[in-house]
C-alpha cells in the first residue's frame, strides 16, 4: 500500500535491533485518515470471504481494526492482554512471547463473543516473529471458530512471522512488506 | 446521544457496585458503527473551537477518539499506561488511580507528541470518579497546550468526575449520562 509505504519512510524510525518505530502514526499517535485507507485495503482484500468478525489485540490493532470493520459491517472484538476486575469468567486465553518487550503476555477473548459460527478476520499491527498472531489463531482454534485470513499492517518480511503464517494455510495480506532495516534504511519488498 | 443509549439498554449489564458493562460493544467488542456516530457527535460539538489533536487513552478510548480524529481532520494521540521498550524517553507522565481495578497506573504521552502548539480534545469511555480525565489534563498542562473541550461517552453522573470536571470550566460533552443504575436498572439523564 503506496500511502502507508510513504508513511513509514517519512515518519518511521529505525532503532538498533532492527526496531522499527512508528510511533508518529501508528503506535502512539494515530493518524485517522491512513487508518481509514487500510481498514478499506482490508475489506477489499477479504470482502469476499464471509467475515462475521475481526479479531485484534489491543491498543495498536483497534484503529486499523475498527475501519476495516466498518468497511465489513462486521464487530471487532480485541483480545485484552490482561484480566481485568469486570472480565475474569469464560475466557480463551493464550500466552504470548514478546521479543520487543522480552517476556510473556496472556491474551484473552470472551467465550461470549467468539463462537464456532463466527468465520473471523484477524488484524494486528506488526507481523514479526509471528507469536502475537499464532496467539489469536490459538483462541480462535479453541473457540472452535474458522479463521478466513490475517490482514497485517506492517510485516516485517526478514523476520520468521510469515513463515510461520503461511504454514498455517490462512491467507495473509500484509499492507507493506519490509525487506531489510539494515544501516537504518528501510527497504520495502513489491507489494502482494 | 439516543443510538447510545439504545446500545446500552440493549446489551449493557449492570454488576453489583454500580458497574456498567459495555463489553458488547466498547471496552472489548466494539460496533464500528456506532463508533462512527459516536465520532461524529464529538465533532459536531467541537468542531469551531481550533482543535488540533485528539487525546485519549488505551484501550477502550481509541476507537471512538479515530472516528472523532476523523471528522476532526486531526491526529490523535493515546496516553500508554505502561511504558514499553520502544517508548521511554522524554514523557509526560501523570498517575490515574482507578477505583475499578483499586489501582494506580502511570499514562504517558511522548513529549514529541503534545506540545504549547496545541489545542487539544480530550476523549475518554467513561467518566465516573474523573480520575482518568484529569490525569490528562494534567498531561496537557505538563506539556502547555490548550485543553479546549472534554469528551465522554458514558458519564454517570452519580458519581463525582463530572462535579470535578465541571470545576475546570473545560466545556464536558457526555453522549450518554447516566443518573442511576439502582436494582439493576439503567436510568438516563435528560441529553445535554
Amino acid at each position: 500500500m503506496k500511502l502507508l509505504e510513504e508513511f513509514i519512510q517519512e515518519k518511521g524510525t529505525v532503532l538498533p535491533g532492527n526496531v522499527l518505530k512508528v510511533d508518529a502514526f501508528l503506535n502512539h499517535q494515530i493518524d485517522p485518515g491512513l487508518m481509514q485507507e487500510m481498514g478499506k485495503a482490508f475489506a477489499e482484500r477479504f470482502k469476499d470471504l464471509g467475515i462475521t468478525k475481526i479479531v485484534t489485540i489491543e491498543s495498536s490493532g483497534i484503529a486499523p481494526a475498527v475501519f476495516a470493520g466498518l468497511a465489513l459491517s462486521v464487530p471487532v472484538v480485541f483480545a485484552r492482554k490482561k484480566k481485568s476486575v469486570t472480565l475474569t469468567d469464560n475466557l480463551y486465553t493464550s500466552t504470548v512471547y514478546s521479543y520487543t518487550k522480552k517476556k510473556s503476555n496472556d491474551i484473552s477473548v470472551s467465550k461470549q463473543f467468539l463462537t464456532d459460527a463466527d468465520t473471523i478476520l484477524v488484524i494486528d499491527d506488526f507481523l514479526a516473529n509471528g507469536q502475537a498472531a499464532l496467539g489469536l489463531l490459538e483462541i480462535a482454534e479453541l473457540a472452535g471458530a474458522k479463521v478466513a485470513g490475517i490482514g497485517i499492517v506492517i510485516e516485517k518480511s526478514f523476520q520468521q512471522g510469515r513463515e510461520l503464517l503461511n504454514k498455517t494455510g490462512i491467507p495473509v495480506y500484509s499492507l507493506a512488506r519490509i525487506a531489510s532495516l539494515e544501516n537504518e534504511e528501510i527497504l520495502f519488498l513489491e507489494e502482494e
